[in-house]
C-alpha cells in the first residue's frame, strides 16, 4: 500500500494488525497465544484486588493491615477452587458454551436468564472498573490527572468505542505482547524487590510508608462483629482478583486440539500466575510498609496530624519504590498496566456483541441481533456497552472502589448458577453411566464442582451481605430489569409465534386475481419505470391512481398522461383536504370490498438517493402511505426504486460498511 | 355528550368551540366577524408600540419626551399609507396571495424568497415577541412574575404548542370576543382618561410620574446626530404598531362578496382603530406624566437618587390610573391585552404552517409539507415554530425591547418589496390597458403604491440604520440562511426534475419477464401468504430463498418446508459470517446478470403491529434488506404485510389521528 493513513497507523500500534476475514476460523491458538488472548481480564484485576484488600482495611488502621496477606491467601484459595471447577467445565462443555450455556441446559431457561442478566451487567462493569483502574494507574506518570479522572475515562470509553466501531479487532500476537509485558513486569517487580529487600538487605519503602492511618471512627474498635464485617469486605473486593476466569470455558472451540485438554492446562497456567502476582503485590505491600486509604472515610497523618495527598495505586507506589535505583523499570510496569487494563475493557467490547448474539438467537433480545455479519446490530450493541460505562465512571468518578462494589456480584451470581449447573450434569450423566472408570472420574468432577459451588455459593453471600447496602443493590437492580425485559422480550417472539403458526386446515386456497395500482404524483421517469415493471407482471385489472391535490397540476398531470400515450388509466381521485394518504387508503380498501377475493397490488415510485439530506426531500409521503397500506388486509405494496445519480455514492459507501463489518471476526470464532 | 372532559372545557374555554370540518370552506366571514379574526396581530401590537416610543426617548432623559407625540403621528401616517398600499393589493390580488405571491409574480423568484424569508422570520418573532409583551403586561396582575419572565413566557408557547398539536383552531365568534374587547377596553379607557382630565379636571397621574429620569450619557446631550438617531431608533421600534397589517391581504377569499370591497373596508377600519389607540395611549401617557425607563441605560431616579421599581407597561400605568376610581375597568383592560396578545402568537401558529406549505408548493422546502392533511408535517411546522420562539424568549429573557430590536427589519422588507412588486403591477397592466376610466384608476393606485413604497422603504432604511447593531443583524442572518436554504432545495428539486424527466426516444420496451424471489426466514402464515400472493402474481419463475445463518434452524426449516408440500422450491444460500443481507445482495443481482432483460420482484413478507417497541423487535432486517435492494437496478421489492392481532389498536389510532389531522383548519381556507 504506497497510501499511508497516519490514523491507520495509530491505530495499529494501539491495536493490533487487522485480521483478514480468511484468518477466521482458520486460526486455531496455540496455549502461548490463547493465555494471553484469555487472560488479559483475569491478570488485569491483579492491578486493583490488592488495593481494594488494602485500603478496606484501612478503615480499621493499621491494627488491621495485618490481617492483608490471610485474606490474599484466603482469595488465591477461592481462585484455585473456581479454576479447579471451570476446568471441569472445560472438559464438559468443549463448544464453548459457557456459564449461559451450562445453566440453561441443566437448570433451566431462567436460570440460563439470569446467569446473562448477571454477565451482561458485569460486562459493563468490566468496561468501567478496568478503565478507572487504567485512569488511577496513569497518575503516577501523568499526575495532572488528579481531579480529571471521570472525564479522562469517559474519554478512553469512547475512544474504544470509536476504534471498536471501526471494525478493529486485536489479533492473538499484538494482544499478546502487553499481556506478557504485564506479567513480566509483575512477577520482576516482585523478585526483584525480594531480591533487593531479603538478599541485599535494601531499605525499600513505598511512599506512603511514612504515614499513619486515621481509622474510621466506626470501624476503630476492631473487635467482634465490626472486625468480621470488615475482613468480609476486605475479602469480597479482593475477590475482584477472580474476574475474567470464565472467559477461557467460552473459548474452548479456538484452541488446538486437544481443544479440551489444552485449554484446561490454560486455565491452571492462568489461576498459577495470577495469584503468584497476587501473592507477590501483597507480600511487596507488607514488607515496604505500603499504606492505602479508603477515602473520605480513612486519613493519612503525618506525626497525628491528617495530611492531604494525592494517593497512587499499590503498584505504582510499589515499582517507584523498587525501581528507585532503576526509572525504566517504573515505566514499564505502570505501562504494562495501564495497558493491559484498556485491553481487559476492549474485551468486553468484544464479548457484550457475543453474548448479545446468543441471547438473541434465542429470543431474549431482538431477533435482529442474531446476524452478527450486521453492522447496525453490532454497533448498536458496542453504543450501549459504551453509553452505559461512561454513565458509570461519571456517576462514580472513576473511583475503582465505589464501583468494585457493584462489580463482584455479578461474577460470583454467574460462578455459582455455573457451579449448580454442574453438579446437575454429572449426576444426570452418572443416572446412564455404567463404566466404572467414566463412573470414577465423574464423580471426581462431580466433588470438584461441588466444592466449587459451596465455595463460590458461600464467596457470594458474603458479598452480597457486606456489599448491599454499598453498591451492590443498583447491580442486583440491573440484573433482575434486564431479567425481566429478556421474559418479557421472549414472551413476545413466543405469542407472536404462536399467532403465525400454520395450522393443519389453514385456507390455502390462492387469491383469484390481481389487481394492480401504481400511484403517479408527476409524469417522470420514476412513474414510466414503475407503470412498466407493473405491466410486466401482467396483472388481471392495472391502473393509475393520482390524487388532485392541486388541480392545476392534475390537469397538467392528465393532459401530458393522455399526450405520452400511456395504455392504461389513470384514475383522478379528489381530496378537499389536500390530503394524499386518506382518499388512497379509502380507494384501495373500496376495491377491497367490491373483490375480496382478490389482491391488490399498489405500486409506488421511490427515488433512490444518496444522502440523508435527499432523504428528507424525497419519499416522506411515499413512505408513510406505505406504512398505512400496509394495515389494510389483502394489500401487497411493491416499491419501484429510481437510481439517482447520488445514489451512486451511497451504494459504495454502503458496500464498504460491508466490507468492513465482514471483517469484524475474533479468535472466538462467533 | 354525557361526557365532559375537564380539559376539554378548559380548553374550549381558553382557546374556542371546534370547527367541525364541515363547516370548512363554506362560512365566508362577515366583515363584524373578519375584524377580529385578521386583526388581532396588528392591533396587539398597540400593547408594546407606545412603550417603546417611550422608553426609547428616555434614554435622552425627559426633554426627549416631549417629541413622544410627534412620533407618534409619524407612525400614524406610515400605517394610514401602508394601509391605503394594502387596499390596492387586495383589489389587485383577490386570490389572497399576499406578499409572496406579489413579490413572485411581478419581481421573480428571488423577491419572492426574500419576502418568504422575511415572513417566515417574522412568524418566529411575533409569537416571541406577542407572549414576552403578554407576560410583562401579566405583571401588573400578577406582580410575583417578575424576575421569572423568561421561564412563564417559554410555557405559554409550550401551552400554544400543545394545543395548536391537539389540533384546536379558534372559530370566528369566539376570536371576535378578546379582540372586540380589547377594542373597547383601550378607547374605553382613552374616552374615559380624556373625560376624567380635560372635563371633571381631575388630577389622573400614572405611578410613574413621581419619578425623574437619569438619562443614558450617551444620549445625554440630545443635540445633532444623538438627536436625530434617537428619534429615529424611537421611530423605528414605535414602527412595531405596523406589524400584521398585511394580514387582510392573505385572507380576502374568505371574505363575503364583493371579497375585495370588504377586505379593503375592514383594512381601512384596522387601521383607523389602530391609529386611533395608539395616539389615545400615547396622548394619555402625556397627560398623566407617564415614563417608562430603558434599563439598564436609563434609570427612575426619585429626589435626585437612583430608585429600583419594577416596570409596568403603560398600557398597566394608565389603566391603574384612569380606572382608580373603578377597578374592575383596570382588570378587564389588563385581561384584555394579555388576551389579544397570545392570540396574535397564535395567529402566527396558523400562518407559519400555511406559508411552508406555500413554498413547499413551489419546491422551496421539503414537498411533504404541501399536503395539509398530513398530520406529520403540520406537527413539525408548529414544533419548529415553538422552539425558535422558546430559544428567542429565554435568551432575550421575554425582553420586548431587546426582542423589537429583530423584529420590525422583516416587516419591512416584505412591505417594501410588496409594494415595489405592486409598482411594476400596475406599470404592466398599464402597457396593454385602453379604457381611459380604468386606466385613471390604475395610475391612482400606482401614486399610491408608489407613495407606499417610498414610504416603507425609507422606513426600512431608518429602521436598518437605527438598530442593525442592536440586534436586526441576527434577523437579517436569519433571513439570508433561510433564503440561501431554500434556494438550495429548489435547486435539488430541479436537478432531480430535469434527471427524471421523460425524453422522447427513451427506451419503452417492456421487460421480458418477471423473476420473484420470496425471501423466508421461517415457516409461518406470514411466508405462507407471501408464498400465496406470489403465486397469484403468476411471475415467470418462482422462488424462495433462504440464508443458512444457523445450520440446524435451516435443516429445520428445508425439512418443514417439504413436509408441508409447498410447491415452489426452497433454495439455501451459504452465509459463512451469520450475515444476512449481503448473500441475498448477491443473489438478487446474479439473477439480474443472468438476464438482464428481466425485472426480479423480492417478496418480503413483513409483521404488521401495534407498538413502536414491537416494531424494534420485528422486521428489522427486512427493513434494512429493503433499503439495500433498492439500491439494486431492476429490482422491486414487495412488502407482504401480516398483520398481527396488536396492530388493529394501531389501526385505530392512525384513523383518529387522521380525523383530527382533517378537523385542523381555518378560516383562512388554506
Amino acid at each position: 500500500m504506497p497510501h499511508v493513513n497516519p490514523a491507520e497507523v495509530a491505530k495499529r500500534l494501539l491495536i493490533g494488525r487487522r485480521l483478514r476475514s480468511t484468518q477466521l476460523g482458520e486460526t486455531l491458538l496455540p496455549k502461548r497465544i490463547a493465555l494471553p488472548v484469555f487472560a488479559s481480564d483475569a491478570l488485569s484485576s491483579v492491578a486493583y484486588a490488592p488495593d481494594e484488600i488494602l485500603l478496606t482495611l484501612s478503615l480499621a488502621g493499621l491494627v488491621a493491615y495485618g490481617y492483608s496477606w490471610k485474606i490474599a491467601i484466603l482469595v488465591a484459595v477461592v481462585m484455585l477452587v473456581v479454576v479447579a471447577s471451570y476446568r471441569q467445565n472445560v472438559h464438559a462443555y468443549p463448544s464453548g458454551g459457557g456459564d449461559y450455556e451450562v445453566a440453561t441446559t441443566n437448570l433451566g431457561s431462567n436460570a440460563g436468564l439470569t446467569v446473562a442478566s448477571a454477565l451482561m451487567v458485569d460486562y459493563v462493569l468490566t468496561v468501567a472498573v478496568s478503565i478507572s483502574s487504567g485512569v488511577q494507574n496513569a497518575k503516577s506518570v501523568f499526575p495532572f490527572i488528579d481531579g480529571h479522572e471521570a472525564w479522562i475515562g469517559a474519554l478512553a470509553a469512547l475512544i474504544l468505542m470509536a476504534l471498536n466501531l471501526r471494525g478493529v479487532r486485536e489479533s492473538g500476537a499484538v494482544f499478546a505482547i502487553p499481556v506478557y509485558c504485564f506479567m513480566v513486569g509483575i512477577i520482576g517487580m516482585v523478585v526483584y524487590g525480594l531480591f533487593r529487600i531479603l538478599v541485599l538487605g535494601d531499605e525499600v519503602q513505598a511512599h506512603s510508608a511514612q504515614y499513619g492511618i486515621e481509622a474510621d471512627p466506626k470501624y476503630a474498635a476492631f473487635t467482634g462483629f465490626a472486625m468480621v464485617a470488615l475482613l468480609a469486605r476486605a475479602f469480597s473486593s479482593g475477590s475482584a482478583a477472580l474476574t475474567g476466569v470464565e472467559a477461557i470455558s467460552n473459548g474452548v472451540p479456538a484452541f488446538r486440539k486437544p481443544k479440551s485438554k489444552n485449554a484446561a492446562t490454560t486455565l491452571l497456567l492462568l489461576g498459577t500466575i495470577a495469584v503468584t502476582m497476587l501473592i507477590g503485590v501483597i507480600t511487596l505491600a507488607n514488607l515496604t510498609g505500603l499504606k492505602l486509604i479508603d477515602a473520605p472515610y480513612s486519613h493519612y497523618t503525618l506525626n497525628g496530624q491528617r495530611v492531604d495527598v494525592v494517593e497512587e495505586t499499590a503498584i505504582g507506589q510499589l515499582s517507584r519504590a523498587i525501581f528507585s535505583d532503576f526509572t525504566p523499570g517504573f515505566y514499564f510496569v505502570v505501562a504494562a498496566t495501564m495497558l493491559i487494563l484498556f485491553l481487559a475493557a476492549n474485551t468486553a467490547f468484544n464479548g457484550f456483541p457475543v453474548l448479545g448474539s446468543i441471547l438473541a438467537r434465542d429470543g431474549y433480545l431482538p431477533r435482529q441481533l442474531h446476524t452478527r455479519g450486521d453492522r447496525l446490530a453490532y454497533s448498536n450493541g458496542i453504543i450501549t456497552l459504551a453509553v452505559l460505562a461512561i454513565i458509570l465512571i461519571i456517576a462514580f468518578r472513576a473511583d475503582v472502589t465505589a464501583l468494585i462494589q457493584l462489580y463482584v456480584v455479578g461474577v460470583f451470581v454467574s460462578f455459582t448458577v455455573s457451579q449448580l449447573g454442574m453438579l446437575r450434569h454429572w449426576t444426570r450423566l452418572l443416572k446412564t453411566e455404567t463404566k466404572p472408570a467414566v463412573r470414577a472420574r465423574m464423580k471426581r468432577s462431580r466433588v470438584i464442582n461441588g466444592t466449587g459451588l459451596t465455595m463460590t455459593g458461600t464467596v457470594l453471600v458474603i458479598v452480597l451481605l457486606s456489599k448491599f447496602t454499598q453498591g451492590a443493590y443498583i447491580a442486583i437492580i440491573a440484573m433482575a430489569a434486564l431479567f425481566v425485559l429478556m421474559k418479557s422480550i421472549r414472551r413476545h417472539y413466543d405469542r407472536v409465534s404462536a399467532e403465525t403458526a400454520l395450522v393443519e386446515g389453514d385456507d390455502r386456497t390462492l387469491p383469484s386475481r390481481v389487481r394492480a395500482v401504481v400511484l403517479v404524483s408527476k409524469l417522470h421517469k420514476p412513474t414510466a419505470r414503475a407503470v412498466a415493471f407493473a405491466k410486466a407482471s401482467r396483472p388481471s385489472v392495472l391502473e393509475a391512481l393520482t390524487v388532485a391535490v392541486d388541480p392545476e397540476e392534475t390537469d397538467r398531470l392528465v393532459g401530458l398522461w393522455n399526450e405520452t400515450g400511456i395504455d392504461i388509466p389513470l384514475k383522478v381521485i379528489a381530496s378537499p383536504y389536500r390530503d394524499v394518504t386518506g382518499p388512497i387508503l379509502d380507494y384501495v380498501k373500496n376495491l377491497r370490498k367490491d373483490s375480496p377475493r382478490d389482491v391488490v397490488t399498489v405500486y409506488i415510485p421511490e427515488y433512490v438517493v444518496g444522502h440523508w439530506w435527499e432523504q428528507i426531500l424525497h419519499n416522506q409521503s411515499a413512505l408513510r402511505l406505505k406504512a398505512r397500506l400496509l394495515f389494510t388486509p389483502g394489500v401487497m405494496v411493491t416499491s419501484v426504486p429510481y437510481l439517482l445519480q447520488s445514489s451512486g455514492k451511497a451504494e459504495e459507501r454502503l458496500a464498504r460498511d460491508d466490507r468492513r463489518s465482514r471483517r469484524r471476526r475474533s479468535y472466538l470464532g462467533s
